[in-house]
């Protein structure tokens, strides 16, 4: 089968992300406005349009409102499971791991702490009666001021009501999880589905997306060691921006909870 | 701050998303025509396009060449990275263990089987030196005959000369990683790297998908037990299609390879 030859604004596309690759366009620097490039390009004002389209998609570029088309700012952000659990006795938390490793400066914005009704799905995994409530902690997290994901976490108000820390943004010495594990639920087992879909509304205007960029939703569950589902938290991260890396020793499949 | 209030395209595509999941639109059904809904629900032909996008980005239906705007038929596909790879000496290849769990037809179409050169990043991975060749195993993995996956594998070339079996489409019992253990070099230690982007043009005819549909790709690499990286194999997945599902017991972070 002969390939179809790459279309017009396919190769614009490549073009700019070329330009953006070798500084010929600065990270956080204005795209030429469609026209401009149009007439550079010689090339209709359509062609460019669709060209940045792909970069939008692939995260090349964002629109900042009043602003104009900006060139990405952030480097992709490693994500590595199994580690960033594992760095939470180290004094940051668990998901500024990844943000620092790159000397990007890393800040979590609580927004909000408190009793909730948790969504039925995330209700049914804690194994919470009708009705029954959940501590939510939400935060969004950010890397040198840009948002790279939003972060629910889901605990049983039943565990958590007694505890002080876990209703505050530092929750003490490794994080909440240090926390359950005084209460005797301590997480030692977790698993993680992850999907990719298109943003809300909400989250769009969180994340500085359009509706065309993907993001990763990662459903985190961590277990006791009696199994018991402690902690459900709902990431929903750029998918530009992220590579989730994940690692395992061969062997039988574990219990998939 | 105050929602806005949600956009009607929006409120249209959820509109026809409950028609779908209720059954008024049947799997693998054409859509009515953008023209026919928008006079039905009394509102503009973009509206109903723009809904229409947004079914298509969410994998809810796709179009099909020559027949239309066609309804979703695959359901969600889970896939544990760690139970699929352990299931491997059962009779069914490790690609078609989530597919056969949903009663679904699985089949494999073998396209390449041979020498090829790995892409750089892949050598690299591997440990070859500058043109050294290596085995490539590209197949096309489908679900009732519906493409889920495209799935490229490379191995060592001078690992694999001598294995008859690993030139065929059936590698033997336990699959190729079968093969390698008799070679004294099978996997024992796994690592995924996963990422969405854009799908390119070939990837987009070999998937029937749209260059709005972001897929997953599955940099997935398997190591020794003297920890030599012994197989690349990259995954291309619709997005909408798949649940990954990763799982680990706490304790210190593994070596990342």
């Amino acid at each position: 089968m002969i390939e179809n030859p790459k279309p017009q604004y396919a190769q614009i596309a490549e073009l700019l992300r070329a330009r953006i690759e070798d500084g010929t366009y600065e990270a956080g620097a204005v795209l030429p406005s469609e026209d401009r490039l149009a007439e550079e390009l010689g090339v209709s004002r359509v062609t460019v349009n669709r060209a940045v389209g792909l970069l939008r998609s692939s995260g090349d570029v964002r629109v900042k409102r009043g602003v104009g088309t900006t060139i990405r700012t952030l480097p992709q952000i490693h994500r590595d499971a199994s580690a960033r659990y594992a760095a939470r006795g180290e004094g940051a938390g668990a998901g500024e791991v990844e943000v620092r490793k790159l000397n990007l400066k890393s800040r979590t914005d609580y927004r909000r702490i408190g009793q909730a009704e948790p969504p039925a799905a995330v209700a049914k995994v804690l194994g919470l009666g009708a009705g029954e409530p959940s501590l939510l902690r939400s935060r969004v997290l950010y890397a040198n001021d840009e948002p790279t994901q939003i972060a629910d976490s889901y605990l049983p108000w039943s565990v958590t009501k007694d505890s002080e820390s876990l209703t505050q943004p530092d929750a003490g010495p490794g994080g909440s999880y240090g926390r359950l594990a005084e209460l005797g639920v301590g997480p030692v087992r977790f698993t993680e589905d992850v999907t990719v879909r298109t943003p809300t509304e909400a989250e769009q205007r969180t994340l500085g997306l359009d509706a065309a960029q993907p993001v990763f939703q990662i459903w985190h569950v961590a277990y006791t060691a009696s199994d018991r589902p402690i902690e459900v938290c709902i990431h929903v991260m750029p998918g530009y921006l992220w590579t989730l890396r994940y690692g395992w020793d061969d062997g039988p499949a574990p219990d998939a909870g």
